[in-house]
């Protein structure tokens, strides 16, 4: 994707329009390719050492000196070094007064410190300009170019114009740098490369528990039951059969679970009468991962399209319609065509293509680049009216496929229902309530409500 | 998606860099919100209200003074009031002089008012540079962090210095702002907001009418038609049957629409000898649109993978398939394999699913970051080749589809055609154009006038 | 996509802060629809031409001048000028002494010229500010206003101010400016609009190659065997059947091609001792195409998965399983349910299903937009941790399809075994050397060199 950047990129030195001179402390790892790519951006490099021998692995262009010598070259420094050696620059304080420093450092765990490096580097040298950056960056990504994952560069600190510095080289690094404000902001921006997936993790782990137990459920009802009663192996019903039964529930149930707290919060504001009180912790935490939410639905959602579309191939399902057409013909008779059968038949698979259809489009909406060119009414059109329309075409798509066995007996199997009639409850619930939030005598005092209207309202002198 | 900048964003004041104070006038919803977050990224926060009693609402650390008092303590001065209350800022326009006025208004209609609001304002305060901004922000999505639909703020003002102020402002809070030019842009961001996808209205409008006219022709001939003549119900047909009729129709259609302008512009160019000429206006429209063209027929064409997939699932097709093969039995005969019937099959079964693959590549390098990764060359190579490729595939499948019905009178009940006949012609005369088009003697005048040749040059004084 | 900024761009000159003079050289197409587009963002434009006599094309607002007379007007002049045309600014050089040139030329071929035609320019016209731009724009995209390929801009050049000043510019057209550096970026920013999808080339001539090896391969075992042998007309197969086995073999074989150059490089790295020596250049280029090889192999997986789905639609199959299904009857016996068989053919259907959903998983991740919203940590664990899991879930995929009749004589026609045997080579190498080297005793070493650690350290003086 970014090969048209990384292919441009000027690849020797600008002589005619010099850059300023760059200071590197430390030639690790991280520092030297740094250090390489600065040369090839046509900076001036000097690094900063313990010891002056070079290294055959520093580029040849760069020059190495002690930390004092160094620093006094440049006007920006990058600390490449570990935190647990940044002591080692209080004696070098006088020098570094007025400098830019740049901390890139990383932690090894989430909130590892009470204070962030870049912070406790201001402390130790209280007269530099302390800059974050490059943290989000890795060593071999910067060396070979291949800067598939990001080119964000999030850069915050104190004093603007060194931070303006620092971000004029992380553009002509070919990066994208990003001004996340002052230095206060260093202890998010060096957890965020320690993240994986913070948003995905309730949703992920919520699905894990249904998953459990609703294979648990039709475990008992499928396999176990026809076992103990009838003495019949369906054991492979395991790989398909059974996972197929869970992924709509589970896709059911998450799509329900995007659009409950959005009832919950409204019956809360019309109770409270404002909307300038917090929701409670849990529903605002819960509002922030609807959208993955709603992605884990989705991915259940395709994966129960695909299980379905493949049931005419599994060699079990044609044995089975195989040797009732055999028996049919055996026994000398046809069957006339049932009309109730072939319109339930086709309206679930409709309902559900449409379901799924708009799920996808949905879906489509979400990515970055596809919601940055809607306007917030396009964007609430699509999320909140086109999402109900999904939510009540899945639901009938259940209803409709199940209708026939709800009242039967024959379908409870030690007094357990089917599994989908347990997935109906909550989607159920959030269109109930979505339908009586819709009627005038709520529906108005709850948009004036959101639009800053309060029913007591309080001032204060 | 934004996670990362929603998450890191400055969450403190910056106490050591001081930035400037903002001047919001207005207490409402919108000022409020605005003054939490710009306090939240470290900006002072000054509000000029009526009465200077102070809302429980509007943030502690912000100071309430009258508009007077609360102007003089800033450069710049939001103004969160609704245009028709404008009127107050005349007595203050001596105060107001030189200080940057960000108007943030949005009105209910498009083009409500003969000027945009930040005219309005201009003009009433002459003296003071006026900038338009924040105005696609809703206040909800400020106060909640969650911007999932856009961080884009559109900002467009006369004086740069100013614009700049507010542009630095946008970015400290979080959004992207997007230089819109002069003033004279702010009518054209006052209707962003309150447009509904402007551009899928034709394609959208354009598919509803098709749908509709096909939908009865279908009926008529496949649900009406055995119910007059053999007295069969077939009513069930509408889920799936006839819908599946309808949407590869429409496809096909509107992939064909969306080539017929390029071919009809070339034979205007041709015609004319020139490009300098503007189209006629209802094909500059239908250019500008065919990109929605194409993906609401890319949708059509997913929506006909899905239903055609379902088919072996349906309990009508099950029955038929078991009837048919149970007759065969009680007949006791067995059918040989008809190669030519097999071949048939395969084959537009074949193009079909070839003709979709390569509609879904151009669906996903129409996405907004692919586009933004491909040079032109690139982007004409797949839209202009790939495409009418696509367009011969699909052509093609339609065609190989119900060839062996397209003479046999039992297809034309009541003198109609079969459906998909219909959908042949626009497609077959756009390829019949397009291929005489690419013969030597028209191709070359043609690209000699696409780069800037003219047969009748006129040159004036 | 981009109808906000083309829609809302200022469509009127901006009088009241009034932009600076741009000077554009040459009235071909280009320069023209620059003019208008120019004009249209409010700035002032005058053009130098041979002749003033002025054409109907030529935006009446622009003024028509002589060269000198022209570029003295004016800070920028944009050289809209074909670069063999270069010589006549020689005479013009002591005017254009300490002017901005916008060198806008592309060539016809990749590297036409020794020197780029913007560093010629610059040798041309020492004393002038030569920065490239607007290279990468069509004309028709200008005039038209549907910038739908691509709003960037590659700017690069010696001169900051002069580069500034044009990216200014470039911001004032609504489009991206992308600084690339010094004017030694010229070559390859020229050589962009000339590349066809430069990244593609290999994995698609190797796709195509190996598609025509095992289209013969197949032919000659499903095709030409039976008719050789059993006198049966197979030719349909050709269609659907045979394109079903290529499609699968190809997409396991590339993507098993994906990570090869991964432990490749792990065996170099381990062998060698250190990470800081270069791999060899074919590694190399291969490493960097791996995105590519998996985006083919997904495609072959998609179609793969489509042509599966048809299956039971075939008109073949159909008529396989009823002459099947008749002759059981007609035999007049009942087949019992084969429950091993019932297995083996659910669990490669759900780890094919499982598989492929994982594969589309990692499509969408490679998608700029999304790629561009996780971190290093995050991309890496999906791209490698998911990426082998893919893979694993695959190859045992083709395993159970094919294992019952791996050892079966009756599979090797003419001693040839069945082609899915061909594509389990490459993937089962990968994953056991994968495996090995996930063992302690080699993973340490390797970790500790990719963290910078060397097993013999050189250092010079």
């Amino acid at each position: 994707m970014n090969k048209n950047s990384s292919n441009i990129m000027a690849l020797a030195p600008n002589t005619s329009n010099k850059r300023e001179t760059v200071c590197i402390f430390g030639t690790g790892d991280f520092g030297r390719a740094l250090g390489h790519k600065l040369i090839q951006s046509g900076y001036p490099v000097v690094f900063g050492s313990r010891g002056t021998q070079t290294s055959s692995l520093i580029p040849k262009e760069a020059e190495v000196l002690s930390h004092a010598e160094a620093a006094q070259k440049a006007a920006i420094i990058i600390i490449a070094i570990q935190r647990q050696h940044y002591n080692f620059l209080i004696p070098l304080a006088e020098i570094l007064r007025g400098k830019v420093l740049v901390d890139i450092s990383n932690n090894l765990k989430i909130n590892q410190y009470p204070e962030s490096n870049a912070e406790y580097l201001a402390q130790l040298v209280p007269g530099a300009k302390v800059v974050k950056a490059f943290n989000t960056v890795s060593a071999w990504a910067l060396q070979s170019g291949t800067l598939d994952a990001s080119r964000q560069v999030f850069v915050c600190g104190d004093d603007m114009e060194a931070k303006q510095m620092v971000m004029d080289i992380v553009r002509a690094l070919g990066l994208t740098p990003l001004d996340q404000g002052s230095l206060l902001a260093a202890q998010e921006i060096e957890n965020y490369p320690l993240q994986l997936f913070p948003m995905w993790k309730f949703p992920i782990l919520l699905s894990l528990g249904l998953i459990a137990f609703f294979f648990f459920y039709c475990l008992i009802r499928d396999v176990i039951y026809p076992y103990v009663y009838e003495n019949k192996d369906y054991s492979f019903f395991i790989a398909i059969s059974i996972t197929n039964r869970i992924c709509p529930i589970l896709a059911l149930i998450l799509l329900a679970l995007v659009y409950l707290p959005g009832v919950l919060a409204a019956i809360i504001q019309l109770y409270r009468g404002t909307k300038y009180r917090r929701f409670p912790d849990w529903l605002d935490k819960w509002m922030l991962c609807r959208k993955q939410l709603g992605l884990v639905a989705l991915a259940f959602a395709s994966l129960h399209v695909l299980y379905t579309l493949v049931i005419p191939i599994r060699s079990f399902v044609r044995w089975r319609i195989s040797s009732q057409t055999v028996s049919q013909a055996l026994n000398n008779k046809t069957e006339p065509l049932d009309t109730t059968n072939a319109w339930l038949s086709d309206s679930y698979l409709a309902l559900g293509i449409l379901g799924f259809f708009l799920f996808v489009l949905l879906g489509i909406t979400s990515l970055p680049s596809v919601s940055n060119n809607v306007n917030w009414r396009e964007f609430r059109f699509v999320q909140s009216k086109l999402g109900y329309l999904t939510l009540v075409l899945c639901t009938a798509h259940t209803m409709v496929y199940g209708g026939k066995w709800f009242l039967s007996p024959s379908s409870y199997r030690w007094y357990l229902p089917n599994a989908y009639m347990l997935s109906l409850i909550i989607p159920c619930t959030v269109l109930v309530i979505k339908f009586v939030l819709v009627f005038p005598c709520l529906d108005k005092p709850l948009t004036r409500i959101r639009q800053g209207w309060e029913r007591n309202p309080q001032y204060s002198e």
